[in-house]
């Protein structure tokens, strides 16, 4: 039974966010398997020092890695890392750095510009990033300099870069010298939807530094920030410090980690997520009404509902967002699954939505 | 047995520093205990939600808390909100903010100033923060201007302000119209050391903003700054935020702060701590060559020692930090003993001291 | 005779930009008069003291006057002081602040965001900037929020804001909460294009905060900011001196202000420089491939001309930048007209455009 | 006659400083020469163009040169474009930058932390730079990491540094990879003072970048930076036009530094105002009560009055400032000569004094 003012576990359906879920038992076991004993503090630990390895493992390539404990900060302290306060950062108009981070990207840089484009299913291509640099005369003063290209991968829509995609996209950062910018918040759902090897999405077509996420796929709080070139590395570890994100025990963001990527568990987590917004969609599909916005490709959907509908959904227990107001009687709304979603409550759903 | 390459854990006398230690059962146990299900995140979930008032029933006055990961970013946060820019923050030499946090302060204020003043036992005094006082003019434009005072309790040397010595310091802010800040990283320590309560050492003295610590004392990961007058707050929930300190799944250090309030555990912990490192200062006392050289009132010890006997205690398997480089053949050392430091070390370290 | 590799001033048709042009000859001896003995330096002098009764005559309103030398640095100081870090402000995708300013903006306000808007003719509307506030959720930490609206008044597209457009945007800025900010670097060419008062389309309209310029109108380097309420002030002067924009020898850009004032000369010279670009705007009307692409009210004729005529009228001596690349065989220009541009410059250009 | 309110100039001895003076005929004139007709903007002029090769010829060394129009600017950005945010500069406790720049540097560097160091006379040696920097360690994150040392010549209490003075800070700088900037506000008092080449006591004695001031002697508003390394310069430009500080007309301040180099035109000023200054000194020495309290090298006399002497002199128009606070019935007072003060107002002031 649940505590009066809490929602009935039962009956609960979570489609809010990806961060609303819990811990992975995998995870909260390495946590509590580091948790004993003295450990050297701010790094020094050995699963710390280990995870390098881990990392170039699963992502077959040498690799710096640095664990934070926020996605926001993963973003800013990256990005901020390739590109100096008179440079812009490319990106789009709908991106989480463009417009869930109050700024960060702003004061990492210290005043670095945001260049937004617009780009269906929350995608940026190789051609609108060509003509935005059409706009900047490079090496004149009186403008910010495009330094960098940020796109997320699976991006704030559900939607996933296929490498050829990104490969064009990072054509265009080389040819210009600039750096390719990954946030991979939710990099295991793109994994894992693709069906790849995480090179393939990464350093193969291109990408130079990685926001890796691991919280919203089922850590207590683990992210981490990778340099496929070692150069890049740069001045990232007195960044961290001085924007208060190197972590005195460390070895529990990293033990985190450590048991994200052992055993693939990263990527059965994200898929079990993509299969159930996979189902919520094909569920969806052909309920009078009901219209997906984009391609369900991760593990979120973006789906137009009947107002009626969406009421009936919310009195019954279901939990979502609304994505844009309410126009001509449907509102577009986000479904978010996440790797302890239960195939219960997505069919509680699909059941509510077809009555 | 230990694993090869690392310490045997039966013999380590591991004295480096509290955050070299693990997490406490109880507070791992409530990390657990939240990490079922889902619950609203950044902060909406109950557990954050009923933190102020548990830290107003233990501080005895309505507090606005603020949970962080980082006591860095908690100093930094805090003191960004009071100072502006073009301000001043009147500090020990050898505080934390002043030479352990990389400029972070300088970084969330966008450039001001540190004001670092000496002081024995790394305590600031009245007179001296009101002697540097009088070299700046106020309202001068050309002078950045002192709008706040930060001391540590207790202090990085293990000394402790009395209850008397912060409000003769208060007393200089109010006539001044600059505010007070706390760095709490070790506040447990000071409250324990003094057995008073902790309002007494904190608004009932004049202390504006605290930086609350539990991560040196038993904690995974687990700060909050606490302002005890609702208008200081002004904009730090965005600063949060810009800065990617808004953690979001924050039920999770929520609930340590919960655990470590709860039944007094945070002052058993630090209890524990303070009566090994005093069990060790007594114990180094009359050894030949050892100087006590502070006070010891919290958990920490700073002694000369001959270098002789040094290198046989850490060959014998104890870790601790030479604090400033030898002199006329002795050292001057730190021990810092914590919620999980055993008694057993304790007597190792005095027995081979005593050798 | 011009100087080998200097242009000859006989035939030279300059209309890239009025700062091209040099300096008043009433604002030259103004500066003269001002040079002899002492006086106090960072504008406790007496010519200083007295612009803000000078202003406030012809604004017909009490005003906080603060001189600079920088349009670009009025502009970022005026912003970040009326918006913090994590506000937003919202103006137009070509404005000066937007693209021209190497992001000063966000470097002063320490990371604000721009909330750059299309508008025709370089103008914002008030339905566009109500538009793009539905964006923000107030008071949601995620966001930054807007906080200021910036225009430029006469734009850089040579367009001016009628007193009605102003008054609606400021009617937005106060339901929301937001203050107005005008760049008035050419406000001379807009008081002098709609013949009226300062007041008429400053303080009377509901901006906030004027950035006003001499500089392009006449003046060695001369700008300021202006308030028109005092709390606006805030820690303007604070921020002046930090950004190294406190001049020391004050007296000597008060002095142009002064003089650029007195008699109304302001407003003759930009009345001027408004004629020679109607009587370029006029004479070019007409003339077979020329097309005017935005009413000339103020200063500024962009039109686009055939690339033949262009070639033809740069290798006959005429200055001027293109605008936007060539497309099927015409470029868009543009033509700027200062205080000191010649009837003979402008009749040369025509002449040779209606070969 | 002087207006009402004004002082009389005739009986004005005014040593507040050298900034309260105006502009030598010289650069006025050259600033009126450069005023008619148009130029490029932005230091596209051929005035500012032929700088480079002027500084090189007087320096003799090639060399990059910034106008600017403040001292203040000057030295900040110079230090931010040799300092990254996690960097340390050293300087003296008593130095402009530290004590009258409002935290200038902190704001540029964005969050750069100032090292001050005492030093008798205004003047930092080797042996307390190699001290301090003791106090560091090397690649620590923890810690703000000492990037640039800074010296002010002449120094803001007269003297001046010699040759082997800053060969030797520059030696500790090279060997530690530290670059050295030099406060050139007064350096042709400085070069004046020691009759020596510009080249002796800048790059030919390790100097990296320097602030060259013109405005303390004699110009309007004329200051520079000069980088004698190319690779120094790094993003230089973009720094000044992001913090306003690229001027639009800037032939007028090219203009000034023109003519202030020309015909030895600085050294003649500064030797002026030295020879005034030494004349104080001079006069003063023997007066009874009256203490020179630091070598009188330059243009600044620092010395004690008895205060009755210090009222007499002020009701009798002489201005300066107080040093610091009365003690013992004598007062320590600044008295600052310039290009423009009169042999005359310093007998009298003399005359006062010996009354």
């Amino acid at each position: 039974m649940s505590a009066p003012g809490e929602p009935d576990r039962r009956t609960l359906m979570e489609f809010t966010s990806d961060n609303a879920y819990g811990v992975s038992p995998e995870m909260l076991a390495a946590i509590a398997e580091a948790a004993s004993g003295p450990a050297a503090s701010y790094g020094a630990d050995p699963i710390t020092g280990g995870l390098a390895q881990k990392f170039a493992s699963v992502f077959e390539h040498e690799v710096a890695v640095y664990p934070l404990i926020s996605g926001t900060a993963a973003n800013a302290l990256a990005l901020s890392t390739i590109t100096p306060p008179h440079g812009a950062i490319i990106c789009h108009e709908l991106s989480h750095i463009s417009v869930d981070e109050c700024g960060a990207p702003e004061f990492f840089t210290h005043g670095a510009k945001l260049v937004a484009l617009a780009g269906s299913g929350g995608k940026i291509s190789e051609r609108d990033v060509g003509a935005a640099l059409l706009r900047y005369r490079k090496g004149d003063v009186h403008q910010v300099q495009p330094m960098t290209i940020s796109i997320s991968q699976s991006t704030e829509f559900g939607t996933i870069y296929k490498p050829d995609e990104i490969r064009a996209i990072s054509g265009v950062a080389r040819r210009n010298n600039m750096k390719l910018h990954m946030d991979g918040a939710r990099l295991g759902n793109a994994v894992a939807g693709l069906a790849c090897s995480p090179a393939d999405i990464t350093w193969r077509v291109g990408v130079d530094v990685l926001s890796f996420g691991a919280t919203k796929n089922g850590a207590l709080g683990a992210e981490a920030v990778l340099f496929f070139a070692p150069e890049d590395v740069a001045d990232f570890e007195f960044r961290r410090k001085k924007a208060g994100h190197l972590i005195s025990k460390m070895r529990f963001v990293s033990a985190q980690l450590e048991a994200y990527l052992a055993e693939g568990r990263w990527l059965k987590h994200a898929g079990h997520a993509n299969r159930l917004a996979r189902a919520l969609a094909d569920g969806l599909t052909g309920v009078p009404g009901a219209e997906i916005a984009y391609p369900v490709e991760a593990n979120e959907v973006l789906v137009r509902l009947p107002d009626p509908m969406i009421a009936r959904l919310r009195a019954a227990g279901a939990r979502f967002y609304d994505w844009s107001p309410s126009s001509n009687g449907r509102t577009l709304i986000r479904l978010v699954t996440s790797f302890a979603s239960s195939e219960d409550s997505v069919q509680r759903f699909l059941s509510l939505a077809r009555k």
